[in-house]
């Protein structure tokens, strides 16, 4: 055993995938202490996703002070990685659900301080921004983020805003001449991992804003602001982005960041896999391990282990993948790539139970593994 | 991937070892169709320890007619294997509880029948007989079994009579010298798990008489009968089988063989292992399974997969252990020798669901482990 890649999604709710990582190294260390072991935890687009990005491919955090989901001033981070040339910025350092607990409302917070990060990067040089939504307490549209770009709102009196939630529809034209010029040297790739468009029974408002503070009456008010803007979009930049698949992310920044900076939507794994340059570490790798909360036969895309198994099996290098939960029919998986598959579970329990034992429990299932491995000399 | 010996216990309550042999195989010989595959379900003594037998040695099954729990006449059977020259005989076959459901009573219920096929096994030329314990519905000390062997019990006035556990204390002198001949060329094995003396609170009567239709003054009355019998049984046999460890196994006949035929009482895993000559077919094995439902590092004494793993390091041979649940600290199991475990849970939910679907979810615990050693080339 000479080279072992690490490509976890997180276990949801219980164990990141940076912690997965860290698990499989160690119990792998253990019993091959010479091993080469890279770990690369895969990202989501939410909390933890710049981290993840440092993690893999090394880099440094820049730390910047940009407005929050209230227009205060917040310190927030992003990353750079590939010598400076790409940066990792989560949304969520400075319009997340934890920067507004206690005043929760999505009808009047914004992305304003994700575009002054996405401007920092771009005037420092990157080529590259990887933007990862999730956690938002927003459902803007992105129209801060594109205001603190450049992107002029005006209102009926002609009037320049900046739009929140509650605001969208007083857009009468936008403009984007006065857009940051550096950015037309960056590509901008949106990680996004969910389907759903801009409004309507699954788009932002319906499916997401509850959890974001807004009771019905508020849902279908901030539907019909992402309908309007919707619409101004439409006319004023000849795109229609409302049932674009992932449009509807973090408050319909999915298809803002598309409207506006002419973003493209990637799934987290096929961002992670072409960032991190997975096809050339796989070209001397003797096992790759990646894993997930639940492994289904359900809807395979955007899947991580499954978009490592399309890789892997290209490469003909074996990949296991280590899971929670194993579910039925796991022909297709298999099919993918899979070339095996082991629950964590360890002992007959209900996952509120599992839940809280199951880091030592992904330990023993890595630990168990290896002794195998070891004992038939592989 | 040449011979892979199979020799789990049953997972209690859900699979028995037959079952979990027949899985182990067709899972391995869907992705090694040409490998040998030894089936070795271990036998416990109880109920299906005669198929168990018979699976692992080939063999045949002898079909009689025998005295049931009530001295009525039943149909019972017992196993010959080696060519005949080996019994295994289930008592439960002639003195289970299923044979007195509805009519519970072990102050009335007799192992007689087990006597007779006794009997049967040593005039037929058997040279041994492997006698399982286990499911009795009766509490006579086994002393049924020996009157029906020659075996005199007198009560106060010099009458003969078969002792039940209600009327031990009557007997006030044994006589063995009617016992049948045939009996003396004969090694008796008495096939037993549990450690509980033959009285008192760890006792026969008090831990095992409930589930038999006991009541607590029942209980305490059988006690008492099995305290009497055992000084009678010192005074005439000059023998204490009182605190042998697993005398009161199946209502005191683990001591009852011992006073009365000289019996070796032995473990099952150990029985088996012998039996089968383990060790000989150890010798060109590549790869040996075992499982049981549960494996912990509590009182390592008499669990299959240890007693295997004792085996298969001495002879360098790789086990995994596949199980229900895994406990904690396993170390001491690595120490026996068990080079891996793997539990068959694959989805977080409480036992008794579980339950319900461990024989799918070992089935793709096995596939999952060959799909491995085919990636892998074994």
């Amino acid at each position: 055993m000479k080279k072992i890649i690490l490509i976890p999604d997180s276990f949801k709710g219980t164990i990141s995938s940076t912690e997965v990582c860290d698990l499989l190294a160690a119990g792998i260390s253990r019993h091959y202490p010479a091993a080469e072991i890279l770990s690369v935890p895969v990202a989501d687009g939410g909390e933890g996703s710049v981290d993840a990005f440092l993690t893999a491919m090394g880099g440094e955090k820049v730390t910047v002070t940009v407005k929050g989901p209230y227009m205060e001033d917040v310190e927030a981070f992003y990353g750079l990685v590939e010598d400076g040339a790409t940066a990792v910025i989560e949304m969520a350092a400075c319009a997340g659900l934890p920067l507004a607990t206690g005043r929760l409302d999505p009808t009047l917070t914004t992305t304003y301080g994700v575009g002054q990060m996405i401007a920092d990067a771009a005037k420092r040089g990157c080529t590259k921004i990887i933007l990862g939504l999730g956690g938002s307490a927003t459902n803007d549209f992105g129209a801060g983020m594109a205001a603190a770009l450049g992107v002029r709102f005006l209102n009926a009196r002609g009037e320049s805003f900046v739009p929140v939630g509650g605001t969208l529809a007083d857009v009468k034209t936008i403009d984007r001449s006065g857009l940051l010029p550096q950015l037309q040297q960056v590509e901008i790739v949106t990680m996004c991992d969910i389907d759903n468009p801009l409004y309507g029974r699954t788009g932002a408002a319906y499916v997401f804003a509850p959890q974001k503070g807004a009771d019905p009456a508020m849902v279908k008010l901030l539907d019909q602001q992402l309908r309007a803007i919707a619409k101004t979009v439409q006319r004023d930049l000849g795109m229609d982005v409302s049932t674009l698949p992932g449009s509807g992310a973090a408050g319909g920044m999915g298809g803002g960041t598309v409207a506006f900076l002419g973003a493209e939507l990637k799934m987290g794994i096929e961002t992670v896999l072409d960032t991190v340059q997975f096809d050339t570490l796989l070209q001397d790798a003797d096992l790759v391990i990646s894993g997930e909360g639940k492994i289904d036969n359900q809807s395979l895309r955007g899947k991580v282990v499954i978009g490592v198994a399309r890789r892997t099996k290209k490469a003909a290098v074996p990949l296991i993948a280590i899971v929670g939960d194993i579910g039925e029919g796991m022909e297709p998986v298999y099919n993918a790539g899979v070339d095996a598959i082991f629950s964590i579970n360890r002992v007959a329990v209900p996952f509120s139970e599992a839940r809280l034992r199951s880091k030592e429990d992904l330990s023993l299932t890595i630990d168990n593994l290896m002794r195998l491995f070891r004992r038939f000399n592989w």
